[in-house]
């Protein structure tokens, strides 16, 4: 099976979270966004306006055949089981996606931060309302959101190496996008937030560190987090 | 099974998406929140700040037996083929649950317009704010997000009746309720947005004439909209 990946050229964004699931499960795939012989933007373009009976809201979107899934939760989930990225037990699969979804609204929150009037608009037209807003992100929803995977980890019947049960799963993998995302648009916030969350610091070594996932970050295939994706290093915002 | 709904008291909110499919399946269930002989706010604390293996993040969060599982959507995919409102096909389950999704991502959007800058503060503190946001959520997402789900029935090749397949599911009663809550936010800029969505108006309507899902909405556990929820109504922000 070759999986195609829908999703905008040059940057990580939501994407990644899928990216990052086909390379640690070794999966061939084509990243059609940034590879113009497979289409590139066009081909984007074609997903989203083609007429089929399962249209993507928007994208990333995963063919898998004759399959076609949109918003990342769902395509994690769809390709869990099928890349050994996920657990097999229907509770633990169900609180794996449980996960996945709290991940999901902490990257919403991160893209908010720096567009809280929407994304119809540029930042420099928001600057002094997205300066309030990430203050609250800040101080209050890092700190809550990091702080509860930190307790998950804490809680890992298994052990605290994983979010769920003894093996890596999707989640773990999002977790790790997540936290790299507010290290690199967050730095001074991450560097006092960090020292109260050691699990969660080692588990983001932990994924980095995964042969297949370690060979990725250091290709060009990864993409370097900039100021056109969600997670976006201005330094005005980050106290 | 007698499951147990935890959710803030007083306002449909996430809760109520829960609420319709407990409702619509027929289920036997507890409103605990609502509930003050089930225990009330103090048991909605107690789950929050309990120490399982699985805390949730945020409410809602269902019971069943010994399982807890939060996120709206985890917990309708849980409940959707225990309630007969999901279809057992896993493909148009995903189809099912990437639609609950979108309707999620919508949710969110209509309650950051009235809280912008974020929920830590009131929405008196960014009236200017929020008026700037509900101009483009006006204008450009929900004719969005609704031309969407008007597009997946007219697409739907068994019909405009559902949205997948040929019976009901867990994701038209989220959609009523997004389509509910959007009319008693918005009244104007709906009324003038529906006049394009015949088939979305005709699921509206369909869900709501359905005989249990008819009986809830006329009795007291159907808990009215209301400027504490997500959708709120507030007229300067509805153009």
């Amino acid at each position: 099976m070759r999986y195609e990946l829908y999703y905008w050229p040059g940057i990580p964004g939501r994407g990644e979270f899928v990216r990052l699931a086909l390379e640690e499960g070794g999966a061939d795939y084509i990243d059609v966004g940034n590879d113009e012989e497979a289409g590139g933007m066009a081909a984007l373009e074609a997903v989203l306006e083609g007429d089929g009976a399962h249209p993507p809201f928007a994208l990333p979107a995963l063919k898998a055949g004759s399959v076609l899934v949109a918003q990342v939760a769902a395509i994690l989930q769809y390709l869990g089981p099928r890349l050994g990225l996920a657990a097999r037990d229907p509770r633990a699969a169900l609180w794996t996606h449980q996960l996945q979804l709290t991940v999901a609204d902490a990257v919403t929150e991160a893209h908010d931060v720096h567009h809280p009037l929407g994304a119809g608009s540029w930042y420099r037209e928001q600057k002094p309302e997205a300066a309030r807003r990430a203050r609250e992100f800040r101080e209050q929803r890092i700190p809550k959101f990091l702080g509860y995977f930190e307790q998950v980890l804490a809680r890992n019947p298994k052990g605290p190496r994983w979010l769920v049960g003894a093996r890596v799963s999707y989640a773990d993998l999002s977790l790790f996008q997540l936290v790299a995302g507010l290290r690199y648009a967050f730095p001074r916030t991450m560097a006092g937030v960090e020292d109260d969350l050691p699990r969660l610091r080692d588990l983001a070594a932990r994924v980095a560190e995964r042969p297949r996932t370690a060979r990725y970050l250091a290709s060009p295939r990864r993409l370097p987090f900039n100021e056109n994706g969600i997670f976006r290093h201005y330094p005005e915002l980050d106290g």
